[in-house]
This record gives C-alpha cells, structure tokens and sequence, in this order.
C-alpha cells in the first residue's frame, strides 16, 4: 500500500459519477466565505496602503523583506538575468514566442471586416485594451512559457503598457528565466508581488504601481479568489483550477503514448485529472498496464502517483456516440483522440479547451509549440470560455457610415420599429435628415 | 424654471471633471449592500422554492398572478400573437432579422483558419454553447429590436437551445411583438418572467425551467445586480447601463442633426447621456439654440427635458488633439463624428462601443438598420468589452494535429523548456513518441 500504489478508477460502460464531476469543478475550501474573507482582507490592506501593504504581505507570504522601490524589477536585474540563463534557453524562449505571435497575428488579422449595403459601410475594427496585468506564478518552478502565453497575444493586440507580477523567492528574487521572457515578448514593467496582493496592486494601483484595466493569467487558489473579487471594477480572464487531460481512444491508439501523456498531466500537480475514455478493453488494460511498468520509475513519482490514484480514471464504453457524450459532459481542458478517425470524433466535440488530433499530438505539443495559446478553460469552463488569445486583449468596434440613400430606404422600417418601441425622437433623427440637406461643408 | 428650462452644461477648453465621470459611471444605491442583499433574497427564494418563487415574485413585483403552467408562453399564444400585429411590424422584424443575420454570419465565418507549419497543423474552430437565456425588457414599451439583437447572433453560432425571459404586463402578458419576434427569430422557449427572479430562474432552473449556460440582455438595475450575482455559476454578457451618445463636431457639422441625435438619445430614459465635445464655439452655440428650439414641441419631452438637463454637457475644445483626448477618456457607447475628416478622428478612437461616421450615421441608423449588433458596452466598459455578437456565443477551440516529423523539429526546444519548468514527463511525451513507431494500426 501507501505511496507505491496505483489505483486508477476504472469505470465500465458508465458515464462518469455525478459527484465526481461536482468535486473537480471546486473545492469546498475555495468556496468558503471564511476563505473569501481572508482574501478580501489582502485586498483591502493593498487599496489602503499601497506599497507599504504590498511589502508587509511580501514578507509575510513570501518571507522576503523588500524595499519598496525594490517592487519593480529594475532594468539592470533583467540585465543581469540574461548572464544566469544559457543559450539554449534564450533560444526556446524565441521560439515559442515567434510560434506564439504568428498564430496571435492570423486570428487578429482575421478580424477586420468591411461590408457595404444599401449605400451603408459597415467595418470591424479592433482597438487594443489600454494596460493589462498578466500573473505569472512562482514557486517550486519558473514558467517561462506563462510569460509568453499570456504578453505575447497582448503585445499583437497593440496592448501599450503590459505588467507582470509574479512572487519572488525567500532571497528576494525573480527567476531569471521569467525575466528573460518578459523582456524578450516585450513586458514594460515587472513586479516581484504574488499572490492576492499582486491583484489588488494590479486592480486598484499603489503609490508605485499604475491600475490596469485587466488582469489575466493563472494563479492559485488565493490568485483566483482575488480576480474574482476585483473583476467588479477590472475585467479578468476566465477562472483557473488544475489542468486537465482527457483522451478518447479505441484499438487503433498506442496504450503506450496514452499512459505518457497520463503521467505528463499527473506531474502538473496532485490535483491534476488525467483521464482516459476508450471502447477498447484491451485497450484500457494495456494502459493499466503501461501506467503501472512506468509510474516505477517516473520522475516527481510521488505526486505522479497521489494525482493518477486521487483524480486518473479511465471509463469503457461500449461505442464512440457513448465515448462522445461523456466527453461532452465532462468538458476537459485537453482532449486528445487516439481513433481510427479522429477527425469525425473532434467534429462532435462540443466542449473542450482544444482538441488534439492522432498519435503525435500529445499535450506537450499544445503547451510548447503548436503556435495555439495554452492557457485554457478548465474545470468545465470550455462549456462558455475560449482559451486566451489576441481577442481577449482588444475590443471590436463597428465603425458605421450611413448615407443619405441608404436612410430613405430604411426610414419606413425605422418608424414602424421605433412606433412600436416608444422611441418617435429615434424616427425624427433619420426623417431630418432625408428632409433637409445635410451638412453645411463637404464631410469625407 | 421647473420643467420647461433647458439647463445643459457646457464646459469651455477642459476635459470633463471626474467627479461628473464617476457619478456616470456607478449609482451609489446600485453598489449597496443592501441592495445587494434584497436581490439575493430573490435570487436565493428561486432557488429554494422554485416555480412556487416565481409565481409569488411575479404576483408581488409585476401585479399579476400566474399559475406555474402560465409561466412559459404556450403556443397558441404566440400564434395568436401573430393576430395582434401587423403585417408592416412583421416586416420590420423580419428586416432587422435579416440585417442582423448576414452580419453576424460575416463575423462567424471569419473565425475559422488553418495553419501549417513543420508538419503540425492548427486550424480554429467554433463550437455553439449549448443553452442561452436572453433577458428582454418590459415595461411602457416593447423591445422587439432586443429579442433580435440577442437572440439572432445565438442562432448564427448555432446554439441549439435559446431562452427568452420578459416580464409580463398586470394582465399577465407579454407585448405580442416580444413574442412575434421570437418566434420569427426560432426562440425555443419563452417564459413570461422579469427582474431578478428571473435571472435566477435562468441561472439555477426550476422544475418547469432548465438552467442555460449563459445570459445576456439589458436590463434594469435588478436585472444587472442579479446577474453579476450568478456570474459565478453561469457566463453573462457585459453589464448594462443607462444608454449613452457622444457627439465630436467640428464647424462643418449640422447643428440641427447634432440637436437631433442629443435628443433621440435622451428619449431612452432620464439617466440618459447625450453630451457633444466640439472644436467650434459656433456649432456649441447653435446646438444649443436648436435644442431649445426643438424640446419646446419635442414629444416625450419632460424626459428629454430632464436627461438634458440632468446628464447632457457641451464641451468646448481648442483642437482636435483635445476632443479626441477627451473622448477616449470618456468611452461612451456610441461615437459619432461629424467633422471634416471623420475617418482620421475615428482611427484614433480607443475606446467607444461604436463608432458612427459623418452626418448620415445617427444612432437610431445602428440601432434599427445597421446590421451591426445595438447591444453595446455602456458606462465606459468598452475600455475591455465589445459589443454582443455571435463570438459571445461560441467558443474558439483549437485543433492540433501533429506529426513525428514535427515533433521532431520541436524536440530541443522543449527539451530545454521542460527542465527549465521542472516538467520532465511532458518532455518525455514527445520524445518516446519520436523513438519508437507510433500507432498499432494506420490513423487518420
């Protein structure tokens, strides 16, 4: 027993318990007024005093005792942070994020549209959101791809004044790779602040630290709790839990690549829910079996092993329109397909974060360097949320012109709709002008 | 003086004070705890009682006393609907369906691209959200133009199941034209509910309602109370606030137009916003002049009368550069230019929820033949939010279809980015899948 375990829920012919579901999408705690209180106290602590607040926070969540014009990361930090990081890494970091830009770019070019009816011009414009804050987690790990993910879609909006937080160490400092990144994807200002005072300095402001005018980027519990809390005044992103991997399968897959990409999402975190939705027996005992031969001698094995036993389960069913309805249900952050057709599965897909297509698309694939955002939806988000991207950074506006043919051909459907909807001076506004000649001086 | 006095505010060469912005944009009595909490107490009797909390909310808010069957409209009621109105109004709608229709197709056909590169290919798709409750106001006058505005960028997404909720008259009806556009639009369901209890209803379900996934629709400050109160279960659409016009004119505008537009605008309710920035002092004066010349025999006019004198201003700038500063500080709703060079200003607009160009383009043009949706951010929230389309409606979700060749090429890169993120068995994802021979048998 004990750690050495292995004990993946395996449900037959069933859709996944109910309960179950309701446990993945929150934790009690998280919900908790008492929780909500402790929050709510860091943010108002931060809304009244500002940076010397945000330092006594900072020592007591980060046990790191700042100065507060150490707040910011100044110039010669990131300086010095490209003499600690090598090549290599400076080189991956460009990777992803030209991969990351060139993917942002084709959905904002997308966007502008232009359609002329009836002498009326309609366009579709889009302006960049004014300042963003993006959160970038500390801790155990720096995620120098989190930085990218989240500056990068911002920068291709036009976003022109980009923020990061993120916590720093017990000695006071930033990872040098987040640095590295931030200044690579363009960041105007860095903050070692974590946690739910983080998003107040972002939110309200401090002395030191300008509000903006969204948050984004993933946090825990505390961080998620505080964008809750803020997102009356400053627009947020969508909520973030634990990630999530969920892989259709049948007889075609490789039992093998399946058990990876199970354990690749078990090292996320305890919390982690790797699953697996197979019409393959076989199939699901081959994978039992591969689990088991590499959980052994896996890396972080513990936490592998506490996440596949907490929240891995693998579900058999009797045919695809049943693996497709629980997949559905379920709304997974990730949803590889490992079939025969992938594709005609992935069209009836009606939620999930995104979709993964055949045996070499594994997770890491998406997280690294498919171009595609990943920061998505999880928790059954995916049901409303897209995952993050350009369009989260910027408004559409419609920049209409009419004309003075293009009123007379409306103006009897406008008065019989504004008669209907009480609004005569809505009427009088078009009437005026098909009665009288339009502006004194020639308008463009 | 008393209700014949026009009292607009004109200020000369400043931008607008910010108390004035404040007061603009929150009601203290709308951010009130208890305000707050009476709302909950309706939210939270739906919940407990149900279609019981209905009928007793409806009986107490709206004076009229329904059975539980009576809360969704029957069929035969809306057949009869048709009896009620005519063929002129039906035209109407069935235009502004049209209208709304092919633009909103245009957006959401946009969305999907392909993209190759290294042998991974990335393609964006739309999937519908499952169930949608638009919120219809009532009241002293129908909104058939609302029912299409939020229901028709529901059905081009293709959301299978989409909800109306309208509150009903003190006969225990709806407006025959809310139920002629519905069901003109393919409304699936349409229940004679209002205010907060009927967001809850929405929200959560009763036995005679299933919940729905998200809500939008204006409302009033129940309705928008209520709304952010169930954000945290269900997705809603941005907040609504009273409606608001700004009006930015140079010499070469028409005054009488201008009058026009402040007017129409003020119509919509004594909260309303009608304000004009303005390089010329002459156009400032003859605004003025036609105002008062027009709000003696104005219809509606003690509410035009009191928006105007309440919430209407005139201000005065030294040049261009001043306007358009103080236009984006502002973000109004709706922008019209009517200048020399509309186009110019126009792309310097950051902030506004649309933008109308020159003299032919009023507000009612977008409101009722545009095609462009008339559901827009009020209250400066198009700083972060667009106008309702059919993206509201759908989620982006991406699919990845990988291959070994470009796993391959990725190889180092995520090599490096896995140990630098302390992720080692998403590394070991791809690399196991590089080593040995991919699926047992041949996959699409």
């Amino acid at each position: 027993m004990g750690d050495q375990q292995l004990e993946v829920k395996v449900w037959k012919s069933v859709s996944l318990p109910k309960d179950w579901l309701r446990r993945r999408e929150r934790t009690p705690q998280e919900n908790s007024q008492l929780f909500e209180e402790n929050v709510r106290k860091i943010i108002n602590g931060v809304k009244k005093s500002g940076d010397a607040a945000l330092v006594e926070f900072t020592e007591r969540f980060d046990k790191t005792k700042l100065r507060p014009e150490q707040l910011q990361v100044s110039s010669d930090e990131i300086e010095e942070a490209y003499g600690e990081v090598n090549q290599q890494q400076i080189g991956a970091i460009k990777f992803i994020k030209e991969k990351t830009t060139s993917f942002e770019k084709l959905i904002f070019e997308k966007q502008h549209l232009e359609t002329t009816k009836d002498g009326i011009v309609v366009q579709n414009a889009l302006r960049p959101i004014e300042s963003v804050g993006c959160y970038v987690p500390g801790g155990r790990a720096a995620y120098p791809s989190t930085v990218v993910m989240t500056t990068v879609p911002a920068k291709v909006a036009g976003v022109p004044r980009i923020a990061v937080c993120s916590p720093p160490s017990a000695e006071g400092a930033i990872n040098p790779l987040i640095l590295v990144a931030a200044d690579i994807c363009g960041v105007d200002e860095v903050y070692r602040i974590g946690g739910a005072q983080a998003i107040a300095a972002l939110a309200y402001g401090t002395e030191r630290i300008k509000p903006v005018r969204k948050i984004v980027g993933p946090g825990n519990k505390y961080v998620t709790a505080a964008k809750r809390l803020v997102s009356k005044e400053v627009a947020i992103d969508m909520p973030a839990g634990p990630s999530e991997v969920l892989i259709l399968a049948d007889e075609a897959a490789n039992p093998r690549f399946i058990a990876r990409d199970m354990i690749s999402q078990a090292e996320h975190g305890v919390d982690s829910i790797p699953g697996l939705i197979t019409t393959s027996e076989k199939i699901a005992e081959e994978v039992l079996y591969w689990l088991k031969d590499m959980v052994v001698r896996v890396e972080r094995g513990i936490m592998v092993r506490k996440a596949l036993n907490e929240y891995g389960f693998i579900i058999i069913c009797d045919n695809n329109d049943e693996m497709i309805a629980n997949a559905n249900r379920f709304a997974a952050e990730h949803v590889e397909i490992m079939t025969q057709t992938p594709m005609e599965i992935a069209k009836r897909i009606t939620s999930a974060g995104e979709i993964l297509i055949g045996s070499y698309s594994p997770v890491s694939l998406s997280d690294y360097g498919s171009g595609a955002n990943h920061v998505l939806p999880t928790g059954g988000f995916c049901r409303v949320f897209s995952g993050l991207s350009v369009l989260d950074f910027a408004k559409r506006i419609s920049i209409i012109k009419g004309s003075r043919e293009g009123l007379k051909k409306l103006e009897g459907y406008v008065r019989v709709l504004t008669e209907a909807e009480n609004l005569p001076n809505h009427y009088k506004a078009i009437a005026e002008r098909i009665q009288i000649e339009g502006s004194k001086k020639k308008m463009a």
